[in-house]
């Protein structure tokens, strides 16, 4: 990184420049959790030999299809896969060597190298939500998502101190014309915020794009070299990869970015019903998929992901954060470690519509399994709601304010001599108390982890202050932390480039709405 | 139990106790949780063994205080400690050593066969909140807590399918006589439930009064030969063992009745700001109380406890549902395994003030380090709110819910032949669906845990029947068990005999509110 620097420095205005860098506000970020703590496994050895038994079966006996992509069909035939219309039957095996090429780990750089994360091992990164058409916040209620709206929860994420990413989507600016949006989302986390961000994957043209305004960013040839996107790519289960998402795959690929490889599933409706079938299923796929990436590049950065909620069954609705879902992730988590690769699961999932109990309920129950299974990236993290319809301002920063909780759980117990305590239970003794001892005050403001949104304040003191809920203090800290943002400084000159970029590409076509 | 349903059957009225079962609207009540899942372990070998031994060193060293407890300090002399004063200090190993007698599972009857409880080993047992001087609902407000409160809460307790425990003081019936009520509070749990519940410790007599009560409904042979009550001893932390709570407890283990040593620690003020600090004081302070019990009465049945919240340390309030509770749990298990005993701690901790996400985001990452770190009997798993001071009808049936979720979760993930899903993945393939196959059809009946609370529905339907939030939809369930609440069946002749039982105790001394 200390090249990119380098260059972004020298074509640097100069005073202005700097002026900017010394008056910007410090915005304290964690890295990354790394995990000090044992991961939980719930499947035992028998249970995984099987799984991984049965999806190299799937593989070979019923394959995948590749869809309106003869260049993938034409791949995988030279690769040894039996090719029969766009069906792709995978000897046992050839999926599981050909992933044997992809890193375990993916230093993941940011404009700022101090939010450069690593994604893969005992690190777990947290990016915000993606994809919501819509927004929701306490005083607007739910409504249509616009780049205003966009621009906000880029700044709410490079505000947050837990949240290492920036991610990609995180609603849909649905005033912006469908072919053009991208462009404004990657300028927006490109300017807006310091952490690394995703790249498009709507069309191989928009990849094309995300690539090349990184190279403005980051110089062309310090992206050859360096993963400085990490694109969301969804298999159609079952076991359907579409010309859509493979080409921005292809286009990642062959730019050394990363993918992140993961079945889309609503268990029950695109997996069978059980937990074994649906990880037999998923396991299938992702070796199919990552496979696929490293035809492309071998070496190329790949992410092992599993998106899966349950159904009710009497609706037909997806739900989120069961304990269906909990057990899918820890199985994945295992599979994932398995092969070697960096996994992708988790978030702040929910299903309901409002910022409330039962969201949390939810939300809290996938952190928690996602922090204990292994995740390495965990794609929304904070802001989901209503099953991915819906950003949420307030429980943006709810959610963010709870990955806390995440990185003080990874940091393991100590046992050293400090942490003993010894000599403070001997000072204090029975019946006295520990909040003057000399141990207490020297450890205390490292303790425990303290909520920058939660209520402690006395029952009298909260009641005058108007008997608040979580979401009302949400709201609040949405206002504070929007009216507190400063950009982060970057060089005149590359945002100009960057600008430039996109005005033209923009003026180069007519608007589509589709 | 089959002896004491037989001599209940005896003694009953006849006919009207017959209608009376043939009419009582059937309770659905899962037994316990079994857990068919791996437990999380935090602690490694050798921090494990290093708190061990700087328990016994303190133990040896500091010792403990039994504070006007004569018949203490000589049973202590005569089992080999040093007594200096109300000063016991314990020599190395023999703590341990007295533990050994205590049973690692205990079977707790209820009167109902079919609700009786295993506490130990692979078991989960869920009692409800206990202890609250308020209670709070979405019209009432919080106010102080009533005997028509208590009642309420004790028949949603029978009617919760995932609880299994009545519990005990599910809130502080502030309008009996501090003396008598409870009496009251044990009639409740005896005849608007048939599930199993706690003592009363507030003084010895009360223990006593609590046994008598068990003779009556019981048998006095069978309360001899079996455990009918589990009861909670709190340890006044720091290493401080009261008159009240030793006396409850000599007469619980003399009659032997289950008790809960529970260390009650708000860490930073009753034990060092460490996690290995704290748990090395837990540990000291449960030896001696379960070594303690079995002074008593050898094999008296036991449970470790470690009731443990962090602390804003801004505030000095104590917080709940933080990531160091969660640590202290996890690492208070290992070592109540490495005892052989059972264990209990965790709940639906929380500190906010309603039941909104704060509450919820706590209550779920308490549940969940209960259920991964092993707890046998977890106190306060529904309805608690405000750390501790009120109980929520809308959060017990909300938590009580959630419950469903560590149940579903327990089971674990089968690898059989049917859970594998080869068929069903073969009979749909690439690009198909599920939700009409053999082998979903087959399963998804159980398959999923389905919350009988939360809101799946559409967007459009939730929002046309007024865009409830889980307290609102709480408040309806409340309101709708209650109304189809029915007594369970029970003999009138051993009833009236308990009424008597209570009328005379209360007519036999003055009201006292203190």
């Amino acid at each position: 990184m200390a090249e990119a620097t380098t260059r972004r420095r020298s074509r640097s205005g100069g005073g202005a420049a700097r002026r900017a860098e010394r008056t910007t506000l410090k915005i304290e970020t964690a890295k990354y959790i790394e995990r000090n703590i044992p991961l939980f496994e719930i499947l035992n050895e028998e249970a995984l030999e099987i799984i991984e038994a049965n999806a190299e079966l799937i593989l070979e006996e019923v394959g995948v299809n590749f869809v309106n992509n003869p260049g993938a069909l034409e791949r995988w035939r030279n690769a040894g896969a039996d090719v029969e219309g766009e069906r792709v039957r995978i000897p046992r095996g050839l999926a599981r060597e050909l992933c044997k090429t992809a890193p375990s780990r993916i230093t993941q750089h940011a404009r700022n190298p101090e939010r450069t994360v690593e994604i893969g091992g005992n690190t777990l990164v947290c990016a915000p939500v993606y994809g919501p058409p819509f927004v929701r916040d306490l005083d607007g209620g739910r409504r249509y998502a616009t780049m205003d709206d966009f621009q906000k929860f880029v700044k709410l994420g490079y505000m947050s101190k837990w949240l290492h990413h920036s991610g990609g989507t995180v609603c849909e600016p649905t005033d912006v014309a469908v072919n053009k949006r991208h462009l404004d989302m990657l300028l927006a986390h490109m300017t807006l915020s310091d952490k690394p961000f995703m790249g498009s994957v709507t069309e191989p043209s928009r990849a094309q794009d995300s690539v090349e305004m990184c190279e403005i960013l980051f110089g062309k040839e310090f992206v050859q070299e360096n993963t400085v996107m990490t694109s969301l790519i969804n298999i159609n289960s079952p076991m359907t990869f579409d010309d859509v998402m493979m080409g921005a795959l292809e286009v990642y690929a062959a730019n050394n970015q990363a993918c992140i490889v993961s079945p889309f599933i609503v268990g029950g409706a695109m997996a069978p019903v059980s937990v074994a079938g649906t990880l037999t299923q998923v396991l299938a796929e992702v070796l199919a998929g990552i496979a696929y990436s490293q035809l492309i590049r071998p070496g190329a950065p790949v992410i092992f992901g599993a998106f899966v909620t349950s159904i009710d069954m009497n609706s037909g609705a997806p739900t989120f954060g069961t304990p269906e879902a909990s057990q899918i992730l820890y199985g994945a988590g295992q599979l994932a470690r398995r092969l070697g690769l960096p996994f992708r699961s988790g978030g702040g999932l929910c299903g309901s519509k409002l910022p409330d109990a039962q969201a949390a309920y939810e939300t809290a129950h996938t952190h928690n399994a996602a922090l204990l299974g292994g995740v390495n990236f965990m794609l929304h993290s904070c802001g989901w709601l209503e099953g991915g319809l819906v950003s949420s301002f307030e429980k943006f920063v709810m959610d963010a304010d709870q990955l806390g909780v995440l990185h003080q759980m990874a940091r393991g117990v100590s046992h050293d001599e400090n942490a003993q305590a010894l000599d403070a239970i001997r000072e204090v003794g029975p019946g006295g108390h520990y909040l003057g001892c000399a141990h207490t005050q020297a450890n205390f403001k490292e303790a425990f982890w303290r909520s920058e949104l939660l209520d402690y304040k006395p029952f009298e003191t909260w009641e005058d202050e108007g008997a608040r809920d979580t979401q009302a203090l949400a709201s609040l800290r949405v206002e504070k932390l929007l009216a507190g943002y400063q950009k982060p400084a970057m060089d005149p000159g590359v945002e100009e480039a960057l600008n430039a970029y996109v005005a033209e590409k923009k003026a180069s076509m007519p608007d589509s709405f589709i």
